[in-house]
């Protein structure tokens, strides 16, 4: 292959580092007027070890920037009635902003209603169907923390996403599902692929801007993305001990104009945008009290 | 142009006459359990004449399959306080099981805020945040009436959806962002298109169905079509005193596998979707109560 681009690689730290920089002044002028620091309640079942990474994660980008965290690590045969009476203290109690189920749950949870137990106003994941109808029917409300992520790292590096080609691979309601409708709302044109699709290659050529949210190690290659595309990589998974993409990064070096890189890329804009939308729940939380 | 396929006129009518059917026996056995019928308020604020028409046709078809209406006409200079104490008190009304709001309001209501004060168990429209989210992330509840009478005509024709490329041109929340996300549950792959879009004839050209919904007269000209497309109309547009889809549908006749007729296509479905809603609001309602 002739490799004649010079890749840009959209490394997330510099957008997140942005963002934080903005949230942290915001946590101070708030904690001011209002007396307290703004409070996430971690809920983590079990003992998935990469949960337990981006718990951790988490709850350390929280501490740094004067986001209070209470923990509660629940073993994995807690009951149903338990959890969601933990939940509901939760939702009652006055200094927690916002509510963090860490996903997935034991398989004997019924996911959907557990998520739909937490209050919505305290919803800074974007579970609730509640606060999933306002994302996608344009109302004010949280942004699901990575499809939010990605539209901040492609603002950040000057790409636009009006009237694009943008080709979505993958339609979990974590990232496909949310990130296709707010890239409507940027007025991009809007193509969601995924397991069923035929002829998936000819599918992603066709994208201005690709975004890889199917969790396959390497599974978009060279093949798959037209010359000077942008290539945004969602995917986090474990190869060999080693954490990969969805996309196989070498062989898009050269070719494509622009691609996040993994580790490095988006995840550290996940935790940032849940980190946003936890002091937007408190800053409104704190208004109404 | 060389007209060579036959082209499947796809009608509502016989579409909507089997769901139809089956829901006037649905309504005779429960109105024997719950000793009453299904009530639908319908609500018409001002005087704007298609809106007439629509609230016309609705209550004609409850009326003919027994769903009793309760019509509200209020004039254009209603306050938002009065209408939302109608909504309130129609709510509270265990005999209404389906609260209609008839789109558009008048320009000096925000719809949102007017919309949202309907019970989401009430919401046969799909209008509400809490049911659009519902229907986004596969939970149980309504189906929004025109995108949902869209994949009954092509079921009823025989076409699959699955792993086939689906255009949808418009992203309204009635009916283009609703209809993206139902397709996708069908396994479809999907594209949405829009007023934003560039080169959208190349865009509609890789449909294998195409859906209009764009509200512009005669807006989908041969050139914009795949031969052996399936094309489903959802424009109703007044031309000349004429009522003409979104599609030149001469122009598509002997290009296209399959296309739904304006008027007498998608137009039955919704009203009969929304019926199989109010039904469905009235069984869940008499269940609980």
């Amino acid at each position: 292959m002739n490799k004649k681009i010079d890749t840009l690689i959209m490394k997330g730290k510099p957008v997140s580092d942005k963002i934080i920089k903005v949230l942290v002044s915001r946590i101070e002028r708030l904690k001011k007027s209002s007396g307290r620091s703004p409070g996430l309640a971690v809920i983590l079942v079990g003992e998935d070890p990469a949960s337990q990474v981006y718990v951790r994660l988490k709850g350390k980008m929280a501490d740094k920037i004067g986001i209070e965290t209470y923990d509660y690590r629940l073993s994995s045969d807690v009951s149903f009635q338990e959890l969601s009476d933990l939940i509901e203290k939760l939702n009652q109690d006055s200094k927690i902003d916002g509510i963090l189920v860490q996903l997935p749950l034991p398989s004997t949870f019924d996911e959907t209603e557990i998520l739909k137990k937490v209050d919505p106003l305290k919803d800074v994941d974007v579970f609730h169907s509640e606060n999933f109808g306002k994302l996608s029917l344009k109302q004010p409300g949280p942004k699901s923390c990575t499809p939010a992520g990605v539209l901040e790292i492609l603002k950040f590096y000057g790409f636009q996403m009006e009237g694009k080609n943008v080709v979505i691979i993958g339609r979990s309601k974590i990232v496909g599902l949310p990130l296709s409708i707010l890239m409507l709302h940027e007025n991009a044109t809007v193509t969601i692929c995924h397991s069923r699709t035929e002829k998936i290659g000819e599918v992603t050529k066709s994208a201005d801007i690709l975004i890889a949210a199917v969790g396959r190690a390497n599974f978009v290659s060279a093949e798959m993305v037209k010359e000077g595309a942008i290539v945004v990589d969602v995917g986090t998974n474990r190869l060999d001990d080693k954490l990969v993409g969805d996309c196989d990064f070498a062989s898009l070096m050269g070719k494509v104009s622009a691609i996040t890189p993994v580790p490095g890329g988006v995840g550290p804009m996940t935790i940032s945008m849940l980190m946003v939308n936890t002091v937007n729940a408190f800053e409104n939380h704190i208004s109404v009290t």
